[in-house]
């Protein structure tokens, strides 16, 4: 096991700055190309991680915190995001998603005792027990399959145009 | 078919400064984590793409435009930098990328116009001929395929610590 909060903490505050660097201003080419029929482009994959700060982690957390595992996690809807069709420019949904990690690492130092609560245990709709250190991981992890998801969509528009270099770049591999 | 110049060159000028915010002042933990033996750790992906501006893209570019397909190029050594074995703080990486990647899109602004120089082609020492315009597509891919590669190196690092979240996060799928 490898997880602490500080190092956790460390991906968590630096995710929504990299990708409001790396986005920005993007042509709409990058910003609207998908990998087909129901699969996300890069505004939605935002959007999601808009969503997941506000109806996931840091509720999650709170209702271990006064629940325990008497009473099981609201399932998160992943698709949301995409129901309610938020059409804005990118750079308005990365100022969001920075604003909200900002609030709720803020929430999360305050909520969590490294020395205390990392054990505590709440319900999971489909997992059953699961642990706030496990919940906390799992946040982290999430940015960055978020990241990887972006870059690989990224990719996906220039499969054709890399011609032979396909078979040295692992990103294009399926 | 979807490359452009302008578009091809919104990422590559944007990946240094994004993986200086995402990566600067990052715990030794997640720099140092790798996949298991013979795999790279964060700081050895970010050697292996300064190595790349040296010798790979623009050096490459210049022999097209001088030799066309008469001259293969050299050919490129993906593993240098773990033969030079340069260790250093990876602010000082990252400090060097940014340098050497700003110097190259003013080189390929120089060296490539768009409107006669994207067909151009030249030998590549495995795939024989190639185009400029497939190059520059491959040198933008090269840069998503290894932002990949750094999310999924730390991700793995927690593989254990998310505990039955892995089953929902995509990056540890393998």
């Amino acid at each position: 096991m490898n997880f602490n909060m500080k190092e956790a903490i460390e991906v968590l505050e630096r995710t929504p700055q990299s990708l409001d660097y790396f986005l920005s201003g993007l042509s709409n080419g990058w910003l609207q190309c998908h990998e087909g029929e129901g699969t996300w482009n890069v505004s939605e994959v935002i959007e999601h991680l808009i969503e997941g700060e506000k109806n996931n982690w840091i509720p999650r957390l709170e209702l271990i915190l006064k629940e325990g595992e008497s009473a099981s996690f609201p399932p998160f809807n992943r698709y949301a995001h995409i129901e309610a069709k938020t059409e804005r420019p990118i750079e308005q949904s990365l100022f969001e998603f920075k604003e909200i990690r900002f609030q709720n690492i803020k929430k999360l130092k305050d909520l969590i005792d490294p020395e205390w609560h990392l054990e505590l245990t709440g319900t999971h709709p489909a997992f059953g027990v699961v642990k706030v250190k496990e919940l906390i991981s799992a946040w982290v992890v999430h940015d960055l399959t978020h990241i990887a998801q972006i870059v690989r969509v990224m990719s996906e528009r220039y499969r054709a145009d890399v011609g032979p270099w396909k078979e040295y770049l692992g990103i294009l591999k399926k």
